[in-house]
Parts: structure tokens; sequence; C-alpha cells
């Protein structure tokens, strides 16, 4: 049962690439080659899995979950192609980023009208998915607009940064979680319950996510190592090995430099893993995985369950692969 | 009646500068300080005051008209500040633009925060308003790309120019005008001619604006003379320039270059001036304010309509004092 339905799954997020790509289909090619590159470049399709898999829990009906389900790739995707231009990242899954590739400037733009698609593509839903992507929306903004203020803050605290990456990225998790549900109909209780599994996995994977920023290699990255910090995102495993102990100064005047070359990044691996800063970056992760199968287990036990029991335990597995 | 009309309506537009500034009041400091600015050098609220207008055709409930009326001008609000940083404008309104005053990176995230209150707005509009909404955003943003695309692009035609002038700015007029009147139920022949209204003095506005760089003193435009043209944005005078009595080898030229300064601009100014380039600008101008006009004169003959004429004539006025 659990095999079937991930086969599934799997063809139904390959009818969704077809879908990624009509979507994009303008005239500009300016912006439609590099679009198609980034879409062809894979992904893993989370959000929209978890939309589909959501929606598992009640009538099922693909093609009600079909539109939320592109939906909110697309809100990913222009939320990734307008952070690379503010972080600067040269590459992404393993190709030029859409701001290398094309530019900065045609870059805003770029992630504009993946933006407008997914307003094209709401204008037909219920009205209930306009406000709930709408209110997930302006957190996700939010939660990036104080990434960039945080850049290089070495004052950063746990609250500010659980806070950060609820919004950036757990949310939309949350919302993947949520619409899906909604799609079939699922009880209101079912709905809230995949909504905590979405945040708390949304936490653990954006967690996961910063830590191999320090410890991955950079061909599974897609991207070079060290670039969230280098670029001045302050993470957990930083923070932790900032505060430890009372404040760590030498930590802290490298990275006030704001100029983190290779020598000071390796040099930085080597404080946060002394401190321990990795292992309770690991810790907090299990933490976060375990609340999200938590909230499962109020849930009915079907084979949808077991699917995102077993995502949340994958987080943990790549960490540990990375070690 | 007309000017009681007139009263009332920008008695409105200053309630809606409250709801702007109430709109943005983010916790995110980065961006609430320089947007606010952005607010309190004014702007002309055409949109907004159109849709309050274009809402006198039907039973006129400023309530219903006021998120619309709050929903475009925040639009365009969004769309400007990313144009500036495409076309590097250092000032917008007299005003640093938010792209100098912050920097290009955190103006990405400033102009999607706007974006994100729009779709926040519309989503507890009727379904009609997000479809048209939608429709119309896309539009603008296929009309950016083409600029950009287009950028010193010396085959430029009318054509192309039209197509691209209409895209980026007469839809977001068009679609102050129908949601106006889609928010006092005016009858849809109305509403239709509304529409038309709204393209044709779009377009005639934009080649006034495009002419404005030109022969406009700075102070007037709220930033540098020619800045359009030095970061590459091919407009009416300079097609028709470049097409008078065969290809203008010369013109043609300096434009490829790319590298337009003070010198240049002067030069290419009196090219434009001897082949009547400004001068077929204005005439322009004057056929699409004609229709405009034209559209009105199928709709009843209230106050309302005594001031959308009034304003298309307004586009006209403005260019003859800048000759």
């Amino acid at each position: 049962m659990f095999k079937e339905l991930l086969n599934d799954i799997e063809e139904e997020l390959m009818v969704l690439e077809e879908d990624l790509l009509k979507t994009i289909n303008t005239k500009r090619m300016l912006i439609r080659k590099p679009l198609e590159n980034m879409i062809n470049a894979g992904g893993k399709r989370l959000r929209p899995g978890l939309v589909l898999t959501a929606a598992r829990f009640g009538n099922y009906d693909f093609e009600k979950a079909r539109p939320l389900a592109l939906a909110v790739e697309l809100l990913h995707m222009a939320s990734m192609i307008h952070d690379d231009i503010v972080d600067d990242s040269p590459t992404r899954r393993g190709i030029p980023s859409i701001q290398s590739a094309i530019g900065k400037d045609a870059a805003v733009y770029a992630g504009d009208y993946v933006f407008c698609k997914v307003f094209e593509i709401l204008a037909n839903e219920p009205a209930y998915v306009m406000k709930e992507t709408s209110k997930a929306m302006s957190q996700v903004c939010e939660g990036e607009i104080k990434q960039k203020e945080d850049f290089f803050n070495v004052d950063l605290t746990l609250k500010d940064y659980l806070y950060r990456i609820e919004k950036k990225t757990a949310v939309l998790f949350a919302l993947s979680a949520k619409l899906g549900a909604f799609s079939s109909q699922a009880p209101c209780k079912t709905a809230k319950q995949l909504y905590t599994y979405g945040i708390n996995a949304g936490m653990a994977f954006q967690m996961a996510d910063d830590l191999s920023d320090f410890i991955a290699d950079s061909e599974k990255l897609g991207k070079p190592k060290g670039s969230d910090l280098k670029s001045g995102v302050i993470t957990l495993p930083v923070i932790y090995a900032l505060k430890k102990n009372g404040e760590n100064q030498y930590l802290r005047s490298i990275l006030e430099t704001r100029n983190i070359g290779e020598g000071e990044f390796s040099e930085i691996v080597r404080i946060i893993e002394i401190a321990g800063g990795f292992a309770y970056t690991r810790n907090m992760i299990n933490r976060y995985v375990k609340k999200a199968q938590e909230a499962l287990m109020a849930l009915p036990d079907v084979p949808a369950r077991e699917i995102l029991n077993a995502s949340a335990k994958i987080i943990i597995e790549n960490v540990n692969k990375t070690i």
C-alpha cells in the first residue's frame, strides 16, 4: 500500500513537471529559457509532494489538488529566484542560478513573472485558498527581509533564528499541507494536524539545510560550501558557538569583518565543531522531526501517514549522511 | 457639480494616503522607513483616482471602491520599486529611489513585500477582482520584461513600442477603470467603455512620460533628464528619428555604443528635434487622448465623465507646458 501510493505520487509529480513548464510558456525569451532550465534542473518538489500526500486524508481528487501543488512549487521557485539575487548565489541545483545566468536585473522580473503566474492560478481557486496563500506569502516575505536585516548580526538569538526560519520556510510547508487537506475536504482537525506537521517538518528541513552549508559537499549541495555564511546568513551552529560558555569573542571578531574567505570559513567550522554547535543543531533537528511525527499520531493510520512519517525521517537520515 | 465631485475624490484620496501607510506597517524597519518615504513623497495617485471616478458610474460606495483603489496604487508602487532596480534609477518623486536608499538587494524584497500586500487585500475581494487583477499583473510583467529585452534595440518598431507601453502601463489604467465600475455594479457596457478610456489614456500618459525624459526639467521629473534613454529604454521619439527618411545611421551608431553620456544625449535630442520626432510623439499623444475622450462619449453625461475628460486633457496640457 505504501509503495503503491508512493508510485502514484511520483507519477503525479511527473505530470506536475509538465504543468510547471506549461505555466511559463511566455514569449519573452529573456526569461523563458532560464526558467525552463531551472525547472529541468530538478529539485525535490517537497512542497507539491506534501500537497498531494496531505490531500490523501480526505476524498482525494488529483484534479483539485493539482493547481494547488503547482502554485506552491511556483511560489517556492519565485522566492528562490529573488533570494539568489540577494544572496548573490552563483549556482542553484547544480546549474547557474537565474541571477548569474541573466543578471540580477532581469532576474528581478523573472521572479515577478513567476509570482504573477501564482496569482493567475489562484484566481481560479476558492477564496479560502487565496486567503491562506496570501497570509503565508506575506510571512515568507517578512522572513526573507528579516534574514537580510540580520546579515552578519552576531547578536542574533535562538528566538530570532526560529522566528526567521518559521516564516521563511516552515510556513510554506505548512501551507502545502493545509491546502492539500482543503482540496479533498479532509476534516478540520486533520487539516490542523497536517499544518502542525508541516511547520515542524519545515523547521527541521531548514535547520538541516543550514547545517549542510557547513558540512555537505558542494556537489550534493548544488552550490559552493559556506555560501550562506559568506553572504552573511547567521544560522544555528554559529549562534550556538557564539553563545557557548559566554561570548566567543574570537568567532565574533571574525564574523564582524564581514569578509569570510575560505580560510576564515574553515576556521569558523573548527570553532563550531569544538563548541559542539553541529551536535546541538542535529539535536534540534531531531527534536523538530519528532514534533512533526507526533502531529501525525493523531491522524488515521493510512499509507499517506506513513509517507509523511518517512519523509520526516529522511531529514534526519540526510543529516547523518553528511557527518 | 464638477468641483464638488473633485473635492470629494480629493478627500477620499487623502483617506487612501492613510490606508497606504497602514498597509505597510511591518516590523521590518529595513523596508518600512523607505516605503513610508516613498508614499510620503507623493505621486499623482492617478490609478486610485481613476478607480474612484469610474465607480461613480454606478451605485457609488466608497467602502467598496476603497480596497480596490488601494490595491492598484500598491501594484503600481511595487512595479516602480522593481523597475528602479532594473533601470538603475537614483531618484523617484524627487527623493532617492528605494534601490538607491537601501540597495538593490533589499529593494527586491521591498517590492515583493508590497506585492504580497496586494495579494492580501484582494484575498478579501470577489473572485472577479482577483481574476482581472492577475491577468493585468501578468501583462504588466511581460511589458516590463519586453522593455528590458529591448534595451538599446535600435530595430524596435512602432508596433513593438505600442505593445510594450500597453502592457507596461495602459493595462493598469484600464484595470483601475474596470475595477471602479465593478465596485459600483455599473452596467457592463459602461465598464467596457471605461476600460477603453483607461487603455487609451494610459497609452497617451506613457507616451507623454517618455517624451518628458527628453524635454522636461529634472526638478519636475523628480529624476535626472535622459535617465530612461541612458539606461537603454528606446521610446517613440527615438524610434521615429531612427526611421525617418530611411535609416538614420548616425543616430544608430550613437545608440549602439550603449554608452550615452550628457554629450551624446544632447546630440540625440538635436537629431530627434530635426527629424520631427517630438512633434510626431505629441501628435500621437493627441490621437490617443482623443480616443480616450471618444470612449467617454458613449457614457452618461455625469460629473464623473467631465473629470475623466479633463484628466485626459491634462495629459496634453502637461506636454505642451514642457515644450
